[in-house]
């Protein structure tokens, strides 16, 4: 049994076109039909305003599948603790044995998160995305901006952000330093919405934050931060507006993520034109088809996302040495 | 992070009176409507002849709930490999954290699957059972006869095994020199019914082996090798023939156990007199209720054991100081 730490998996698995590639190559996966993906195993712990989420995905061919368990407890601020944590398993498609644990707090799905952003906008975005919107300051803020960096040339970014302004300052000191480009802070989100051709919202807002009469011929919404029936980060018409509706999973979208609440107002249901990511990766869909279109992308976190970057993250770790094994 | 091995768990547990009451808690819990058990998340691995199962359930008040990945890849045979494999991970129900993982290849399973066993015998076998059945000669096939030895005074013990006749003698050679009662084999499976006052069937079979027109009065019957869509152990009518029918969780064995092919055969549906192993566990059920009664117990295996036997594995290894810590 091999045993990989935070530490050793931050040290070989960052956001980049390598693992880009294969959360792509995963949705298309999962578009081919390929994949299993059983619905979510949640646990409520409402004592602590926590949640236990199992996500997994089998993928055939592959020599391994990801169990991912990833908590969020919210009480946990109160303690000094970050509220999200956990842990990937790997299990060997072979012989159902368990054969490695990564203890990556967290962090594989914060970069497999990104790495769909940077494959929605990929698609949809226009080939000429100078201004960037970002709402939140959080660890998505960064990594979802780190995605767009990958797929187009960033020259401004705009960041607003609602529920943590305190972080900020921080927020652009650090995304100036590290993509080197110009980061300003704007308090109006329809400030944010009017000079930006991408916006990527990442906040656990259950308000929707974003108006659907803010939409402009030209823009690109991601939308990753819903993945509970309680979260709404885009106003229902916004899908109404939309030329393009992208879905990383249908299903799962209408259960957690925008499309649940465009469908209870009405503006869309389960036979409406949305597309699926893996779509586009296939190219069974054009994506974006005019600089003009406004197109829309919800994102709830898919395993295959996680396989995905299990098996990347297992790859580098064992290439590298960094890995602790434990006699059975 | 706490990291056990299979070596260090088997030195700690053993099916004893200590574990039965901690399961036998747990079904108290169920019952009170204290515990959440999400649906079972199984991932299908067809190519192999595999299947990975999660199971989970989350008690308030405990330190711990356990979330159980079990595999089961019947070409592992093939490969010399056993087919079951799997561990236990122990998340904080205080911060949501991963704080142990039991790297038990399936033993906690074993075990805790056992005490269910004897939970059962406990409300239902025959005051006096002087004889017990067992159909199989696997691991459960030890463990039930081990649970039956905690609840009631065995003299006899007959064993009737369709799938492994070659298990048969070691398995008598194993319980009779553990147990030290007198173990004989049967090669048909109604004279096992006959002679027994206690049978406890044990096999993955699909074709059911048990007839109805072999029951007894004075017959307790425990099936617990039904726990998927496939499996039947009884013909449906044993239902109909019971006195009392039990379930260790009615919406799981309709989905996965006996109870599933006896609706299947319009024997007993959602509405008919089921009860549950926690109504025994409290008094709201009085189980066996006179000698001559025929019971049937049917187990699929629920989280809540799988939370039991986890916290009080994790309790005896970190008292018997038998841990590895994993640095973060």
């Amino acid at each position: 049994m091999h045993i990989s730490t935070e530490r050793a998996l931050k040290d070989c698995v960052v956001l980049d076109s390598g693992v880009v590639k294969q959360v792509e190559n995963a949705f298309a996966e999962l578009e081919h039909g390929n994949a299993t993906v059983p619905p979510i195993l949640m646990v409520p712990v409402p004592e602590q305003h926590g949640e236990v989420d199992v996500k997994t995905a089998y993928i055939p061919g592959l020599d391994f599948f990801a169990i991912k368990v990833a908590s969020g407890f919210f009480n946990n601020q109160e303690l000094g603790l970050p509220s999200a944590s956990g842990l990937v398993l790997l299990m060997s498609t072979k012989t159902g044995f368990p054969v490695a644990v990564l203890l990556d707090n967290g962090y594989l799905t914060q970069v497999r998160t990104g790495a769909a952003g940077a494959v929605a906008a990929r698609y949809l975005a226009p080939r000429t995305t100078a201004t960037v919107g970002i709402v939140g300051s959080g660890t998505q803020a960064r990594f979802q901006l780190r995605a767009l960096s990958l797929v187009r040339n960033l020259e401004q970014v705009l960041v607003y952000s609602p529920i943590d302004e305190a972080g900020v300052p921080a927020y652009i000191e650090e995304m100036k330093s590290e993509l080197g480009v110009s980061v300003a802070r704007v308090d109006d989100p329809q400030e944010l919405l009017q000079r930006s051709s991408v916006v990527v919202s990442t906040t656990p807002s259950r308000e929707p934050i974003i108006r659907a009469e803010w939409l402009h011929p030209g823009l690109h919404i991601t939308a990753m931060g819903s993945d509970t029936e309680e979260k709404q980060e885009l106003e229902a018409q916004c899908f109404a507006r939309a030329d393009v509706c992208v879905s990383d999973l249908k299903t799962q979208g209408f259960r957690l993520g925008e499309l649940r609440a465009a469908k209870a107002a009405g503006v869309l249901n389960e036979n409406s034109a949305v597309v699926q990511l893996g779509e586009l990766v296939l190219g069974k869909h054009p994506g974006r088809s005019s600089e003009k279109q406004i197109t829309v992308c919800d994102l709830t976190g898919v395993g295959v996302q996680d396989t995905a970057i299990a098996l990347e993250a297992y790859r580098r770790v064992l290439e590298r040495g960094t890995i602790t094994e434990i006699a059975e």
